[in-house]
């Protein structure tokens, strides 16, 4: 009567989502590129800065006129001048011979370094300036050298980088226009389930408005894909199988939520089948929450079955998708240290063996100062949204054990 | 001859960043709404579900009606039909009697109970259909209970939540159209320096490209702000005062940086006394970098006067300016286990008694299995772009300490 499914692991599941290539390449001027992907490497086309500049308010200096200058003993030196801000001054240090000079202005030929205008006195006498300095400086003292941010050609940022804040500031200090970044995956978000209704209409009794249309799109912008919801499916396989058809003339990616009754499943497999060259690739996962999900391909292209319930259609999402994403994006997997925290498990947890389950926790402040926070397991049923609104973050029981002991160390990793 | 500057420290200014109140609120569909604020807490306006629900395939029951069942010595019931989804079902189950339920189908007057599939074995005979329960099941057993997830009233999202994919969901659960979340803060990005030129123009020697209105408007848009650029302030006061007005008829916060020599900083402290009601908070902070740091304010408003130096401008506004969006944005402060990853100091730092440093720092894999990941300080002088996209996160050297020692265990926050 039951229809059982062949359970694959979540590594496996996740060994699919490796084999997917990066998304192509589109052009983009920077400043629309915050939190995209490089598709490309990019190499220092010229150096950084191009010329030497102070990097403090100071005096030019050549660094061997004002060896061994001290308070008792300062250098005395002839001030010829101050070097203009923003183009290159006329000025040529001889020896003996120091320039003022301000944060940021080009250093004058001749002169290796800068002295701190907090180490200088001035001592006018006669009709040529004279500076005492106090201070001993080495070649390159509080100066910025030509090519000591970058040299020219040098590797900045291999492919697969995120662009951060700092990367679109050095892409803005080269002058770059125009960067190359990998496209956003496209995802077709799809609804179904026959008790289902939009959310901006009331429910009847029996029906309940549609939450994963709004959690699965808001997870893709969330982790750098553009989404699209498709709408609710008919419970008709014809109707599926349109629906499918329409979202992959657009999507990378389509994500099917709902139909978790066996009838349901075997319906959407029944319209995928019948989508040429479409693979079915895992129905089941030994995962909970997510035992009954759907993962099929054809070529670039990846159809996703999700549970109905909306916290187990999340867990999924985060375990499977956003992998995903990272995956179409041609970014690397995420530092194991990164969105992570070492927790003490506040409550046991009970599993079963042969299945990793993905445990909804809130992090809470140490017991003891200078301990670990504590990560207590969130009660309620999986399928529940307010197990997933309370959660902070998912530790994982894996497939070896039989549950975790309250007490014991876990590594939680946070939900967004 | 330098001017010195009244050195306050770190906390001092984040106190000042404190007393700032959170932005009025604006009404926005929850489909626009994703990583933004509630303004107001959120109360579940009805139950969710509003009607008890199976969660499973299979048989809606009396509890009472399966004790003791086992496969040995199994419950028979009559069924007397199927609960149709998406509305409320005519039948009622009288004791004795079942009747088949999809997962997420609303549960038959009578029922208390879902008995799973795969416990059960049809034996049809006679012309009512019989049905054996294997398994027995206590009252709320794979139901969804009216209420369950959310009981009428009850404070469900206080006010500060950041609005996650789950957020989302909640209030589309409950059909929730419009939403109340902290406006922007609206930040104007001024840059400053003689030297410095568009980013779209060749610089000629001396002069060198804006790198801080990309690097600051990135981070304020990637802090939940909105950012604009106003453009890079010519040297004279008169234009400055101008450039301000103009800012600060529509910014909450102003960030201009450049000007880091002590004239340029006179000038802008200048410009911002001749605002009427402008309160100069801040001229001078013990940090590294960032030490000729300004801030003012005037009513709900702030200003800062930033470094110039690209990679100092971006560590202040990590220090000072994403916590004011939080604050503006009516978030409380960050859990102190989010982005964060204690690490183990690759290399000595030297600092100063009485001055905060932050190192920036690369995290690398840890030498040993399962030992901390080290936090490897970036060569390179303060004000190199390089520096910071070398940079995973940033260390602090703290006020009463004069360095760190290689070995040692820090604490080390992630850059974005």
């Amino acid at each position: 009567m039951a229809r059982f499914l062949t359970l694959q692991s979540v590594d496996s599941i996740l060994e699919h989502v490796g084999k997917f290539l990066p998304l192509p390449g589109e052009s983009l001027p920077p400043e629309e590129a915050l939190n995209r992907v490089l598709a490309a490497p990019f190499h220092a086309p010229e150096n950084l800065p191009h010329f030497s500049r102070s990097s403090m308010d100071g005096f030019a200096v050549r660094a061997k006129d004002v060896f061994g200058a001290s308070e008792g003993a300062p250098a005395l030196l002839d001030c010829v001048g101050e070097c203009p801000m923003g183009r290159k001054t006329e000025l040529v240090l001889a020896p003996g011979q120091t320039a003022r000079i301000w944060t940021g202005g080009m250093l004058p030929e001749g002169a290796d370094a800068v002295v701190m205008l907090e180490y200088s006195r001035r001592t006018g006498s006669g009709r040529m300036e004279q500076v005492e300095l106090t201070r001993p400086v080495a070649p390159l003292d509080n100066v910025i050298a030509a090519g000591e941010d970058a040299e020219k050609g040098a590797l900045l940022l291999e492919a697969g980088r995120l662009l951060r804040p700092q990367e679109l500031g050095m892409l803005a200090a080269f002058g770059v226009r125009v960067v190359e970044v990998r496209r956003r995956a496209r995802v077709a978000v799809i609804s179904s389930g026959d008790e289902i209704v939009p959310d901006d209409i009331a429910p009847a009794p029996g029906q309940v408005r549609d939450i994963n249309a709004r959690t699965l799109t808001a997870l893709v912008r969330a982790g750098g894909g553009e989404a699209r919801f498709s709408g609710i499916a008919e419970d008709s396989g014809a109707a599926l199988l349109r629906m499918l058809k329409d979202a992959m003339s657009w999507a990378d990616v389509v994500l099917l939520s709902g139909g978790s009754s066996a009838g349901q499943r075997d319906c959407t497999l029944d319209a995928l089948s019948a989508l040429p060259g479409m693979d079915i690739l895992a129905h089941g996962v030994a995962i909970s929450p997510g035992k009954p999900l759907i993962l099929a391909r054809k070529g670039a292209q990846s159809f996703w079955g999700l549970p109905g319930h909306a916290g187990s259609a999340l867990v999924c999402a985060e375990v499977f998708i956003r992998p995903l994403l990272r995956r179409l994006a041609g970014q690397g997997e995420p530092a194991p240290w990164r969105d992570v925290v070492r927790a003490v498990l506040g409550r046991p947890i009970a599993s079963a063996q042969g299945r990793r389950d993905y445990i909804r926790v809130r992090i809470q402040p140490p017991e003891e100062s200078g301990g670990l926070p504590s990560a207590m397991p969130i009660a309620g049923k999986s399928g529940l949204i307010t197990t997933l609104t309370e959660a902070d973050a998912l530790v994982v029981c894996p497939e070896d054990m039989e549950g975790l002991a309250a007490g014991e160390i876990v590594t939680a990793r946070f939900l967004l």
